[in-house]
């Protein structure tokens, strides 16, 4: 057997960290029911046919699954690979049961993806997103389009994270705007451009020119994608530059409508930016990304976009828009950082010692009462000196020990941080509120 | 692109049926957390090696997962597979961070698990398990064999399921009583004698004097297999068969200290039930099985046991026991039974109707003020009569339907499974804690 090692880009918590990533799970699921979101989840795999159509990249990324015995009766059918993101998986699940769904059909969807890149900072190899996406049939109306990133303000305002940004971009703008400059292979060029925070200005330019565009041609390209807003001012902006197109002003219209009705709701949360473009193909309208105040450089911890073709049978369409908040990517950074940890490593807040091996089953009924009124409770793996019991509970951040009392007296339980012990009885105490579950804390705040 | 499938032994469920599921996983997670647990998630893949040293037969059930375009740069190392189980990922995962773990160590883990097996009913290739252990470092008291189906049957206890029974054995019964009558290959007589509820003792006897059995050994074998008892009494019934070895003296020493001490706790719970074998090959002592009553033919829904040497380093040794329950086993055998439905198909309590499409501003306040006191809301996907908008909220199960009072009117709220409505503050109105989440029920006591 060879050496136990991690495996690069296959991240797992310690239960400490666990437990912060159990917060954010919940706060994150519990903010998506409150919005009407309803839960699904979608197998892992999907045909490689389906998840390779997804532009010319997505091949790099996809994970071929394949039994390891498969022989003369693998029934597998066509090649599996394990889903690279939730949306393509969504759209599938969608057009296989749109008899069965209503619409608009609105479904949150938390679970783990899989992607072959090169492993780095906040970029995994096997990751948690939590995506909301709204289908509708035949149509989509364009006010989900402004609700999603609410959504999203809502979520992660319940959350110990610094303050984000939510950047909106409609790639008709881009589109239109290339088109207008005489610009033909417009998906090369936005993918170029989308890499501007990455290299910067000079670079994305020398790349821009190595792809056939004229000196003008990029030099435009580069200041439509210096402008930014946190309201509509962003269209004069653009109309500055002189160029037309039918399809750069339809992409200006709802660009600017939706940063009038987020200002209605949320002023400031969302930022007109058009250097957004996102890396997947099946965007066709508006796209999100987030930023983290202060941490810039580590790109978007939530994407989405609108996409108008990734569900079609062939008679219908399903136009829909999703949002994506990376929360493996997002927990990386606030670990790396210091800026979150759990208060303990256990959901336990009582740990019942354990005077002799002999009282045992009195001890597990002592920890049944308390847990028969929500309290999490252990018994003590085995009887030993006190001291070594509380050294149990303190070397897993258990706040509480319970002690039986001997030859008729009353039991009691001792805070072990403070030291305080008291006379208890199982069916009636219980702890303070913020020790009764862990709880989640920033370090630094601390200090 | 290919037609859209359904891949066999992939399942999925519809929002209804995921809102059961949900409520199972909630519940099981409440009571392992209650019972002092810590959660922890590991990578769904390990080394292929890892897990193809588990017995023979885990070789077939392995999916091995490899990047599409893996050439020269493929850097992921050794073959890696998905996991079959949580145990074998879990074994792994203490040796990988002793160090940092607290023992005895308690943990629960909830994933997904994949298995090459040809799909049948309840036996799926994509599935969740919910799994609860306990591992010490070097030793690992025999109590937790007595604790561990406790909690099973606090989390069953809970849940909407039929009445069941876990049934209990220690592997150095059978191991004992073959080696007491001669036989040495234990394993395979085992793995034969495990299909007695399948193929039956006929099948089961032909099977065993063709490995090589006598037919009195194979008649005393199935004698065995045949003895169960809800209390210590299956001792004497074993000592009837008149087979003597020491390691059976301490497996029924073993076995009935377990069944002595879960009656004290839970009379009735457990059996001891000495053909329960488990086909892993990592168990060395006590196993769990557990059938629902009334459903024995669909086989175990919940089963673990004692592993003593499953996590080693070569220096230390880190012994277990867990229970593993088998979540999508047993919500396919409840729906495909109906015995479980959710209430409705959202988590969405109130619909806030539109009665122009100029109101969506105002609508959103009133959703937002109600969320915020944790009622799930959504407002209406677009203005329509108000016939429309209630078959909209009927169709998915919402209970209400707010509507804007208009000209200074009061806002009103309907419950449109009864028509009533009533005037409403959205700053003040609640629904019924009944109304509030969606909830589980049996459609056939309500018939």
């Amino acid at each position: 057997m060879s050496k136990v090692t991690p495996i690069s880009g296959f991240p797992e918590w310690l239960p400490s960290d666990r437990i912060v990533e159990q917060y954010f799970l919940d706060t994150i699921r519990e903010t998506f029911e409150l919005h009407g979101f309803a839960s699904i989840e979608t197998r892992a795999v999907e045909p490689i046919e389906r998840l390779s159509s997804q532009g010319e990249d997505a091949d790099k990324e996809i994970y071929a699954v394949r039994r390891l015995a498969a022989g003369a009766d693998d029934d597998s059918g066509p090649g599996l690979g394990l889903h690279f993101d939730l949306t393509v998986p969504f759209a599938r699940y969608v057009l296989e049961n749109s008899g069965k769904l209503a619409f608009p059909f609105r479904r949150y969807q938390i679970q783990r993806v899989w992607r072959g890149e090169r492993p780095q900072e906040g970029r995994f190899r096997e990751f948690t997103q939590a995506d909301i996406d709204i289908v509708g049939d035949g149509t989509l109306p364009f006010h989900y389009e402004v609700e999603l990133p609410l959504v999203i303000a809502d979520a992660f305002s319940k959350l110990p994270i610094p303050p984000f940004r939510i950047q909106v971009n409609n790639r008709q703008i881009p589109e239109g705007f290339y088109r207008g400059l005489g610009i033909e292979d417009v998906a090369s060029v936005l993918r170029i451009v989308d890499k501007l925070d990455k290299i910067g200005p000079d670079k994305v330019t020398k790349l821009l020119v190595d792809a056939g565009l004229t000196d003008a041609q990029a030099k435009s390209a580069l200041q439509l994608a210096e402008i930014s807003s946190t309201d509509a001012s962003f269209v004069e902006q653009v109309r500055a530059l002189g160029v037309k197109h039918e399809i750069l002003d339809e992409g200006l219209e709802r660009l600017a409508a939706i940063m009038t009705a987020a200002n209605e709701h949320a002023p400031g949360l969302l930022v007109a930016d058009l250097k957004i473009a996102r890396g997947l193909d099946y965007y066709t309208g508006t796209v999100y990304e987030t930023q983290l105040i202060g941490h810039e450089s580590y790109g978007s911890i939530c994407s989405g976009g609108r996409y108008d073709s990734l569900a079609s049978d062939g008679k219908t369409t399903y136009p829909g828009v999703g949002i994506s908040i990376g929360v493996s990517r997002l927990l990386a950074r606030l670990f790396s950082q210091g800026l979150v940890k759990g208060s303990r490593s256990t959901p336990t807040a009582v740990l019942v010692a354990l005077n002799q091996e002999e009282d045992r089953a009195d001890a597990m009924r002592t920890a049944a009462a308390l847990r028969g009124r929500g309290i999490p409770t252990e018994v003590a793996p085995a009887a030993a000196k006190f001291g070594k019991q509380i050294k149990y509970a303190d070397r897993r951040g258990i706040p509480f020990v319970w002690f039986a009392g001997e030859n008729g007296a009353a039991d009691s339980v001792k805070d072990i941080r403070s030291g305080e012990q008291v006379e208890a009885d199982a069916s009636t105490w219980a702890p303070a509120a913020q020790d009764l579950r862990p709880s989640i804390e920033n370090p630094q705040e601390n200090q």
